[in-house]
């Protein structure tokens, strides 16, 4: 005894979404037929649309619906600087800041070898090659603070400095309105090290 | 500063999936345009297809791709016992025990006042009518053994009783291959109390 093949079909097809096991697939697809037909028809619709106008930007490598995203494309970025991202929302967080002009480029994700993530999936030639370009003048690693993000900076800056380009990474330390007590200890620790002159 | 339009339009029709939030949905989105294009399309594909073949049994309510569904059809099964369910899921395990043979009505959820969920969501009028249809002796109860399934069975009860209908519910006690010392209170005093004879 088993569900009608349709609903087995979009049960197994649920299951290409990160996280959704066999369980959750079939509550989803209960769900959507129950209570949410119009939700799950415009689910069809944003999928087949996203996927026929939305690739990824041949410069910055994020997603785009054109072939050069607007910033990019922008006359106003200081072109002379490329930050590194592992993913968009990065990016988006990163802008909402407005403390940086320059331009970017987006892994896509961070070196995992584990998960199957090398240099290939995170389009280091891709980067390389843009950070040749003659104009760029710095890449500022601004991947994760986590293990897999230091890895993949640690091993974007090797490269780099193999062909002379200037590298930064993103300061580390204490964050603003951030109380000693309450810290994490290798926080406090990278900020102790790390510290600056108050006087120039 | 944003994702694209029709990545936006991806990530909140993502949302209409249950327990799928806006990080979530992001994360969703973000790895289907990237990593499983296909699994996507596919995905697509299966949602309009299950819309437009998939609907409910016009005699017992679960999903099936026909008006009355197979196992209502068929000519072998025990027509004077109505056995009701909570969902598809608990008809295809009573259906896997091959140890009942009547016929089956689910009622696609248990009433549950805080979600919104009353007689009308759980088509009790469907069922009286199914219940009345002078060939069904018998309604046994099989929603779970939770309070809001209690519950409900509680309520299907009392309006099959004022219409003169035998109906059962199925036996709480130890489970198969149970062992008193491991077994939860509630259980072992529902079993104490409801014991059997030994010799008929």
């Amino acid at each position: 005894m088993k569900n009608p093949p349709a609903l087995e079909q979009l049960i197994d097809s649920l299951r290409c979404l990160p996280g959704v096991g066999p369980k959750s697939a079939q509550r989803m697809a209960y769900y959507l037929l129950q209570r949410d037909r119009q939700g799950a028809s415009g689910l069809a619709l944003s999928l087949n649309n996203a996927l026929q106008v939305v690739d990824h930007c041949k410069l910055c490598n994020t997603f785009s619906e054109q072939a050069i995203c607007p910033l990019c494309e922008s006359a106003q970025r200081d072109k002379t600087v490329l930050c590194v991202v592992e993913m968009p929302t990065d990016l988006i967080m990163l802008e909402n800041t407005r403390a940086y002009t320059g331009m970017y480029f987006v892994l896509m994700g961070r070196l995992s070898p584990l998960d199957g993530i090398g240099p290939k999936e995170i389009h280091l030639d891709k980067l390389i090659k843009r950070a040749n370009d003659g104009i760029v003048t710095e890449v500022i690693l601004a991947t994760n603070y986590t293990v897999e993000g230091d890895a993949t900076a640690h091993y974007i800056s090797e490269l780099l400095r193999a062909r002379g380009i200037k590298v930064s990474r993103i300061a580390r330390g204490m964050p603003m309105g951030g109380e000693i007590e309450y810290v994490d200890t290798g926080t406090l620790a990278q900020a102790m090290l790390e510290r600056r002159s108050v006087f120039k």
